[in-house]
């Protein structure tokens, strides 16, 4: 085993197989209304307090009880290093945009403690400790390569962050184990892990270091599942429920856990955009094609099930019962961030945005303090967010990603500029043959679609303006104040190629008009019910805006609904207004909840009010009360 | 501790605050073509099969290895001594109809096996051997006492079918073990049951034994609920799941594992025909409302929720995701007779006749000897009845209900006497004051609505006749080829008092049009569909009738659909004939699962043609194939 002393920097992620290179996180800076303040209280607050909690509920203790400083039981859930881990790695992007002395002092600390707890043979896990040291290995649905490769994707921020190697080198020594370990090769174990995650850590840590073992290992262990390699020793679970239950390049039906399909995705995409293996991408493609169009919330939330957290079958979309868990939606932005480097489609862009503010955004409160575990579509008020949980995957894991979010924004080609989302920032650019170009972006997105970019930089070269597929008509791209080019589609990335010079701006105009959307007729629950969008946003109405009836009574009227900015509310939203029909069950029904069909079956009291919808992210951030999306109508 | 060395025989259950008594078994006798086939199949095909399950899954062998017959490990679940408790019920009330010597040496085996296993302080439960005998009564949800109560419950079968006291001995040995270490006096342990059952058992060995100590430990278990007691030391449940979450006389809606609950409301049915505890009546009053009013399906199936075998929320009713397991309806059915026997009311009789037809009998295939877990009210054409389970529960448990099922048919009162369901039979009534009773029903239900009684006996006493919720109009009661009777109304008892001579005979008549039935407009999947119902039975249509077109686009038209006896289809049944418009998604559609409500929203290509429904009981007979009970239309 050789390995340079130090890590290789591969400090960007252009790979083989990608079409697009992300951009270091310092070279982006958030200055909008809407991202930069979120991500402010997560440093502020999020962070610090998460850290309390790593404290208080003992998950920093069981480091220090593995590496003999403290006696006592192992406290928590068997996987509870990996919430380490995330905080982490939250912390060391959250270093990447400027210091924090006090926030470094905490990741300081922890590293001590993860690197003290090691193993001589590299092996850390603090759960199979001491009396429990000889049950390593030997079950692969209790996490222990999951937690691996959170260890392994801390220490590649944390190395990217800072420069610093200390975790970087904890995480290579488990990984050279584990490559030691496991694979296909004489003398190694035929073994994966029951919640993937460690392929895409270890194409990442093969990122940063330039050692291919790290990758072959990954391609091992996407190669290895759906081979009876995982089993189930306790007859717990079905195959499909970790992805087991056929080979990945077979795999055509998104099924089983949603956050660990997520993120085997997420490795596959990894595997594929160093090894360019086309049954990979064929599969990425069909998984992707049935997930969003079969299995997939108009909030673009995954996981129909609560038993197994879980997708559901094609069409299987119940909203007061969704599952939708905060980290399958996280996970589906990272695998959509994958597929968008290796394609540059903006159907994956699209999705991230969708994802980002309808999905992963209402998992966490707008104090940022309370979180969300299972997101529903409809609600009889008695769903809450919670500070923290047991099982806590979804707080650090939003942790983490806000922290790396200025990395979505953007991204580059050869010779493009690549601007993915859209708010107030300023990203630099290091084309090949090029000065850094700077692009300052300005808008009042997500309420606004009119965006301006100014192009600090001289020389030809090509920007790339995702024109989302929301914005069906009416969309319009100028340059320096001229008039608007011709060929813009929705749902592309529209490509303005010139001879740039210093200053040049760009005026971007994407209409948006309320839509009435409508879910295909196989989805039962929503069959004669439409949701409202505008923009990127879904909305939802709450009782807090709409007292005084069942929000079940409510039906649509025809008209168009009307958009309104409300500085003062939900943290300044705009709302949308509508009229609509308060529809009571007729008294006929009297207490039953079954009867034959009469002649007064359908005649209703009516009454027409005017009703407000709120942005779907921003629910139950008031009194408790009923939310419904899907609004019975049209 | 006294007791008589005999039981003290109470053979029939007139309790004293339940208006009917049940009639011995062996005094009712089924001779129809629709039930007495399966009952026989059940004795000639499905015990003996259970049995050979019993030995080759190891069920016997736990017993033979705890009285030290055998060596090895303990086979199975924890709790699979009820399955062979659960059979010997079964296989008791069997031959309580008649001789069958082969039977009865399967049961004599079995009751050896059982004897030999009790532990000389009267415990017995074979998983809490050897080397788990420590951890007994450790863990309230391991199903210790939930085992005994099968125990007793075939200990009262086999007593009252053969007259042994075999394993009435060991049961009553069991239930002083029990009444000695858990009760609210001193020196007692207060705990409960995570699996409720033993509650009704022990007042059905009171009611055979007569020993008061039995009821008093029923009625500790029913009060000791909600109390803290059960307790969660591994986390593992919410006390709703258990029915733990608040005393019994406060609860006033169905909640948890759906199975338990039904086992919770029987024994406290059963408590308070005992002892007339108004608090308990009240209380199964607001369950009974809250559970047929709210959640229920409309097959008379519980338990909405796969996670928790459990119930929902009101109106929380997923059909293609329903749990609505085979056991909550045996549940159901149970608990239903109790509250009948109690008030008399023809809504239970109603329910059960109800429940047996579409929530039970779907359970099991036609040729009785493949199950169903659970019971969907839609599906793809996946979900199949298999042959025995892991956790196999309801076979057992569906053979134990058609075994007894004769009992449910008639009760008797001071001087009447009640007809509760209807096919072919004779019972036998022992009133007082009378010469016995010999009641012969003739009727080819439920396929058609007309019954005739013909009544062998004399005296001054009173019929009473069910007229079924579900004959709205149109029923009539002629004695002796007379003029109907008047005052019928449904969903009641008609009483018919007279001075009866020997061979009079009563026609009974029950218009059974098609109905087409809605549900509450906050049942979300089933706006504006509607099922058909005939008679007593549910309907569904499948594609082995309907080929050629996918179930979800089917719309009913508004014509009335008609019925047709189908002698060879599904071993007789009558199917309903209606015209639909088959309305497949809009090409619009695409691969999209959502899209902008547009101009041809709603514009889809038709065509019409005959659907063909059968009774819902009676699917996934054929060819694997999609099924839908709620239909689009009307």
């Amino acid at each position: 085993m050789t390995r340079p002393a130090q890590p290789v920097v591969v400090d960007t992620t252009k790979s083989t197989h990608a079409r697009l290179e992300p951009l270091t996180l310092s070279d982006v800076r958030l200055s909008d209304a809407f991202w930069e303040p979120r991500r402010r209280l997560n440093s502020e607050k999020t962070l610090p307090s998460q850290y309390r909690y790593l404290e208080e509920t003992g998950r920093l203790d069981n480091f220090r009880r593995a590496s003999g400083k403290l006696g006592g039981a192992y406290q928590g859930i068997y996987f509870n290093d990996s919430d380490v881990y995330k905080w982490l790695e939250a912390a060391s992007w959250t270093l990447a945009g400027g210091d924090d002395p006090a926030l470094e002092r905490m990741v300081n600390t922890a590293i001590s403690e993860v690197e003290d707890a090691q193993e001589p043979d590299g092996y850390l896990n603090t759960y199979f400790m001491f009396e429990r040291a000889r049950e390593r290995w030997t079950d692969f649905d209790l996490h222990e390569m999951y937690c691996a490769g959170h260890l392994f994707q801390a220490a590649v921020a944390h190395y990217r962050a800072t420069r610093s190697t200390r975790l970087l080198d904890v995480a290579t020594r488990f990984a050279d184990h584990i490559c030691d370990t496991f694979g296909s090769g004489e003398g190694k174990r035929l073994a994966i892990d029951g919640h993937e995650e460690i392929e895409m850590a270890l194409v990442e840590l093969f990122r940063v270091t330039g050692d291919r073992r790290y990758l072959e290992e990954a391609e091992f262990f996407i190669s290895a599942r759906g081979r009876g390699t995982l089993g189930d020793p306790y007859g717990r679970f079905d195959p499909s429920y970790s992805q087991d239950h056929e080979p990945f390049s077979e795999q055509d039906e998104a099924v089983g856990h949603a956050v660990r399909a997520m993120y085997l995705y997420c490795g596959a995409a990894d595997v594929y955009a160093e090894n360019g293996d086309p049954a990979l991408a064929a599969a990425l493609e069909r998984l992707w094609k049935n997930m969003t169009t079969r299995r997939m919330y108009v909030s673009g939330g995954i996981g129909a099930h609560h038993e197994g957290e879980a997708f559901g079958k094609d069409y299987e979309l119940p909203n007061e019962r969704a599952y939708t868990e905060t980290c399958a939606a996280i996970g589906s932005v990272m695998w959509n961030w994958r597929m968008l480097a290796i394609e540059g489609g903006a159907r994956y862009s699209d999705l991230i945005e969708h994802t980002l503010y309808n999905a992963v955004l209402p998992g966490v409160s707008l104090d940022g303090q309370h979180y969300f575990y299972q997101n529903p579509l409809a609600d009889d008020g008695s769903h809450r967010r919670l500070p923290w949980f047991g099982c806590a995957c979804c707080p650090p894991n939003f942790a983490r990603l806000l922290a790396s979010l200025p990395g979505y924004f953007y991204g580059k080609s050869e010779d493009a500029l690549w601007v993915h989302l859209y708010a107030n920032s300023e990203a630099v650019f290091h084309l090949e043959g090029h000065d850094p170009v700077l692009l300052r972006q300005s808008s009042r997105y997500p309420w606004d679609g009119a965006v301006e970019i100014t192009v600090e930089g001289e020389g030809e070269f090509s920007l790339m303006l995702r024109i989302p597929s929301w914005c069906a008509e009416g969309a319009t791209v100028a340059v320096n104040g001229g008039q608007s080019e011709a060929g813009i589609s929705p749902g592309s990335y529209f490509e303005l190629r010139r001879a740039w010079n210093p200053g040049d701006t760009v005026r971007l105009y994407l209409p948006m008009p309320v839509r009435l959307v409508e879910s295909h007729p196989y989805v039962a629950e929503n069959r004669g019910r439409v949701a409202l969008m505008r923009g990127p946003l879904l909305y939802c109405v709450e009782v807090a805006d709409n007292p005084g009836f069942d929000l079940r009574e409510l039906v649509l009227d025809g008209e168009a609904p009307s958009a309104r900015y409300a500085p003062d509310l939900l943290g300044g939203v705009a709302v949308l207004e509508a009229r609509a029909h308060i529809v009571e069950p007729d008294s006929g029904w009297n207490e039953n909840l079954y009867r034959v069909v009469g002649p007064n079956s359908g005649d209703h009291g009516d009454s027409t009010r005017e009703v407000v919808a709120i942005p779907y992210y921003s629910w139950a951030n008031r009194e408790p009360g009923a939310m419904l999306v899907w609004l019975a109508g049209r």
